[in-house]
Parts: C-alpha cells; structure tokens; sequence
C-alpha cells in the first residue's frame, strides 16, 4: 500500500491554536506599549507583527528578538545514534541563525546573542565532545553573525523536557540609526532578490523526521548524490547578517526582507499591503527537497508552502537597485539573483512556472 | 519508617555537568568578544559572570539577559488537575520575574522583554482560560517590570518538551548611563539591606514537588495557616525593578545587588571578593518555608543554601545609606530591613544566631 501524502498540517503542528494564542499575546503585549514613555523611548511604528521588535530612542532604534532551533536537534540525535557522530556543532550554528536571520531583516546587525539551553537531565551535559561542539558551535555562529555571546541559561527542567534531549532557543539585541531601518515600502515593479539556503535551514524538520520514520534506511537513506538523507538534513544553515552589511557598505537601500522560514515561500507575502510577488527565475533546490518530495511523499504545492526551496532569504529592492543587492550578497559569500517582480494585483505569491499560487489567506504571520 | 532527609542534589540536579558545560560556554564565547568593535562598542569590564550581560557604548551600556522560568509551572500543572483553577496567571509574572529580577541586579531597568513558550504539544494552547492567564499575566509581569512586552516566540516541539508540558523562558535588554551601573564595588564596613520575598518564588521547585510526592496528600496538604502547599508554592514572585528605580530617584547607590534565587542565600558571596557577609538580623520567612523544612525533612543549612527562605533581593549599600536604601525598597512596596554587614575575612556567608557558615567552595556560579 502507498504511503498518504504528507503534509505539515498531517505531521502534527496544529497552527491554529498556536496562532490563537499569538493573537491573545498581541493583545496583552499593547498593554504595555505605554512603559516605554518612563524610558524616553517608543514603540516604533509599524513594528508589531514583523520578525524582530524595535523600540525607537532619540537617534535611532534598538532591536530584540527571541527565537527558537525548533526540531531540528532531533534529527542530530538520531543520527549520532545511528553513526556515533556529534552533528552538535551544527546545531549551535542553526540556533544562532534562526535567531539573527530574524534580526536583520528589520535592518538591525545583532550585537548580542545569548543562547537558551534547558535540557531534560543534566546529564546531556555530561557527554562532553556533544557539549563542546555545541559551545563551538554557537560560537562560530555569532562570529559569522557579527555578534558577542552575551551569556545566557541551561537550566534541567525534569518533567518538562524529554528525558534524553535539549531545548535550544535565545535571543539577540542590536541598535542602528534611523536610515538603517528596513521599512517596508514596497511597491509595484520593485524587484525580488533570492539568497540561497544552504538545505533545510531549520524549517519543516517535523515533517521530514515523518519521512524518516517511514523508510527503511531512516535517515542513512541515500540520496542521489550519495550523501545520506540525514547527514543532509544537518547541513548548518546560513547566516544573512553579512549580507545586510554588505548592502549597507554598498549603499543598497532594502525595502522589504524575509526569513524563509515556517511557510515557505508563503512567506514571501509577509506585507499587508495588496501586492502579488511574482516570481519567474526558479533555480533547483538542494537535492535534499527532491528526495523529501519524491520520499515523503509530498505534492510539489506543499513542498513550496513549507520549505525554503533552496531559498533561506530575500530582498525586496528598487528595479535599478536589484543588480547591486544581488552583487552584495555574492561579496557576503550567498549566491543570489533576481528571481522576480512585485505587480499590482491581490495579495498572493505566484510561481506561474510550477502554475502554484499562494493567496493572502494561506498565510496568517502578523 | 521515617523518610531520609532531602537535599537539592538529591532532587536530581547535577550542578556539576551543567556547570562544565558553562565553563565551556564561557570560553567558547570569549572568543566573540572582538565581534564587538565592528558596532564602535565593547564588552564592560567585569561584566562576565554577573547576571546580565553589558555591552560599554560611547554613552552608557546596554543590558541583555536569557533567563527561563524552570519547573515551577510543574507545580501549576498539578495543582490545575487538583482543583481545576489556572494558576498561570502568576506563572507569567513569575516568567518575566526571573528574567527581570537578573537584569536589574547590574542596575538596569528593562525596556523590553520577550516570551519564549515552548509546548510538547500545540492543544497546550487549545485550553483558553490557562492561554489567556499566561498571556495576561506575562503582561502584568511586563507592566510591574515598567518593560514593554516586545515580542517572543511559542513553538511547537514535540519529542523534545513533554506532550502536555510547556517551556517558559524569556530575554530582556535595557540600557543605561555610566553612572547607574552597580559596579560591585563593596568592603568591610558596607551594609547589606535584605528585600523581602513573597515564597519560594522561582527556586527549589524541584525539591517542592519531591516533598510533595511523599505527602499522602500531596500539594493539597494544609500548612499550619490553613492554606494549600501547592497554593502557597504558587504565590507569584515579587519583581524588584520598583526598588532599582527608587534608589535612582532617591540618590541611593548600590554597590551590588543580588537576586537571591537558586543556591539559596550562598548566593549572597556571590563576588569575588574575600570578604565574609554576615547576616544578623534574621526574619522568620513564610510559612511555606518552615512547612519545606519539617515535612522534607530538609535540614535547616540545606533550606539556606536552597531557598531564599524570605529574601528575595540583597542590596549591598555604603553603611551611611543603609536607612535610604530601605526607604527606597518600601516607596517601591517592599518589606525591607539592614539584615547585616560585610566584614574583613575569608569569602564566606555567617549567619552566627543558626550557627550557619557557608564557606567560598560551596558556590560557583561565575
């Protein structure tokens, strides 16, 4: 009998409830928007709902934000089960990159980054090249972003955290002038500009540990280049802080930019504003995606609604800044192009290549 | 046959692992540090091992700071299946308590803190009344802290939390003037002002709930006041924010500052100075404290080295503004008494009328 179609929703991540309770967070957070005024500071405008929080001062702004690896480490648990290898150093990397990739798309580089540890049993902590390369990995993570470790907390929540694993988080705070912020004011016939991910990034692991559990080899699969799936899965995720510096040396002025992360590429219709993002220069993703979608298996829809599809980040620029963006990115060490245009029209994303459109009301994000 | 006596290592927590991993941490991070100057800024001297982190700008500092809540929702979880009332309300001041509670002991006020809830499971979310009393009670936490609410993140992670758990941690920066910075600058001579708690607060839940489990009924035992253990466990921590803002308003300086949370009152020799922290005036804390000690049974020098049997902030003051300084706590609205002195001596903790000397070895938190 074939396997069903997997899908994230079928994979167990019930949005709704989740997205209800953001909702109740919103409403109790205004609440506290006034506090600011006893700081000489204020909320900046427009900044609720975007991926990392700014406070506006006298000469500038500071950024805050909290983020979490997800499941990821999962899969490194499994793998270093399977092949006695710590993929740990990885995972340090990844939980700095989900945190700062978020940061900088407000236009803020992090200037600190603390790091959230809570494991089940102290004992995780006893295995000491995993803890190492954990420890090395977050730190390389913050040198490629540009950041300090500013501290942070590993507390053993028995009870709450599973027996054997980790629950990997942090966050990251950064101030900048006002001409550095990345304001949203996208319009039609501005460009769209494609950083390339590195593989999975950190997004859609439920799913694929789903794909994993069904095949027979697991994650030692092989995959058509020969690597195995899950050595794959680990590959560390890019970090775009390099990237936003670079535009700034360049004098590149971004309007708009994304993490893809959580929604794929529905994700790229993260703005109110009734806009359709036309994307017409798709280039093949990472060989991991086709097996994920031949493997899983996943509708090509799906597979574009919940991965990054080999793209971890992108740019909304001026039609005549476009060439330059993609120059920044390349001297940041990302491949990029520009892959497409902003036109008049609803609210969607469409790839009329793969005859795929996302309209508004697949994405609830703000 | 009498139960054996409980300690916290008993409980379960291996101080030991965790702490090498933070050993490894904090060399990992030292290499970042140089990350710092591309921002025209750099780490403030002797910012590591105090409980915030400071980053020295041109003008002032900046304050960051990762901090979870550790298992004290446990408690909410049982005591919610036990009576069918959410305590979680308080579990969201408790939450920006403890992240607050760290920031301020630099002599930062918050401006900004951030959620991170982690579920096993996203029905956590599903049950309402418990969603809501989070959310408004982190935004209670927010308002008492004079903190805006500045965003978070509430993921999904099953195999990684328990399935009907949730994972309450946070982060807050801040900033300040020079002249604000608590510098840890105390000698002999100096006071030491105690404020006052409201319970245990957020530490040594784990022993809590040990002793609960041995309780025939539970945390539904009524303490001699007539109320609940679980109840009184659950009594929401005392933010001392109010107290950092009414020293500055008063003039008082504080010479250190110490959020009195896990290791108990070993936690007041927390510099590294060799200096001996005698404690003379003791007061008898809660009721839920002795109830702790008699039904553990848990020895009188193991409550002090735990709990903070009362006392939930120590402020460190020049003898001549000891009086102020327990003004300044009271305007906030918190019990407030000069507990002791700082003396020439060994780095060490007395409290001579319990007979109780905790020696340097017994902490090692930097």
């Amino acid at each position: 009998m074939a396997d069903a179609p997997l899908s994230y929703e079928s994979a167990g991540v019930d949005y709704d409830a989740l997205d209800a309770f953001k909702r109740a967070c919103q409403r109790a957070a205004a609440t506290t928007v006034p506090m600011l005024a006893g700081h000489g500071v204020r909320e900046a405008e427009g900044t609720r709902g975007e991926s990392a929080y700014l406070i506006e001062t006298p000469d500038g702004y500071l950024a805050h934000v909290e983020e979490g690896l997800g499941t990821k480490n999962l899969v490194a648990d499994a793998m270093q089960e399977l092949t006695g290898r710590s993929f740990y150093h990885h995972i340090g990397i990844d939980t700095v990159a989900t945190i700062v990739n978020d940061l900088v798309t407000v236009g803020c580089l992090p200037m600190s980054v603390a790091m959230h540890a809570a494991v089940g049993d102290s004992l995780w902590f006893a295995e000491e090249q995993r803890a190492a390369d954990l420890a090395e990995g977050f730190a390389e993570g913050c040198r490629r972003a540009g950041a300090v470790w500013g501290g942070g907390e590993t507390p053993a929540l028995s009870g709450l955290v599973e027996r054997n694993a980790i629950v990997l988080a942090g966050s990251a705070m950064g101030r900048m002038s006002k001409e550095d912020r990345i304001r949203g004011d996208v319009e039609a016939g501005d460009a769209i500009v494609f950083l390339a991910s590195t593989g999975v990034q950190t997004n859609g692991l439920t799913l694929c540990r789903r794909i994993a559990e069904r095949l027979p080899e697991g994650y030692l699969t092989s995959m058509s280049d020969g690597r195995a799936f899950g050595e794959a899965l680990l590959d560390p995720s890019a970090l775009y802080a390099d990237f936003i510096a670079a535009c700034r040396s360049a004098g590149v002025r971004l309007k708009y930019a994304v993490h893809v992360t959580g929604h794929g590429w529905r994700k790229l219709m993260r703005l109110d504003q009734p806009l359709t993002y036309r994307i017409t220069e798709i280039r093949p993703p990472h060989e991991v995606f086709s097996f994920i979608q031949t493997r899983g298996p996943v509708d090509q829809r799906e597979m574009y609604a919940t991965f990054n599809m080999g793209v971890g980040f992108t740019a909304y620029v001026a039609a005549e800044d476009a060439d330059q963006a993609v120059q920044a990115a390349r001297i940041a060490g990302h491949e990029a192009w520009v892959a497409g245009e902003v036109v008049d029209g609803e609210k969607a994303v469409e790839i009329p290549s793969l005859g795929i459109r996302f309209a508004a009301d697949e994405l609830q994000v703000r």
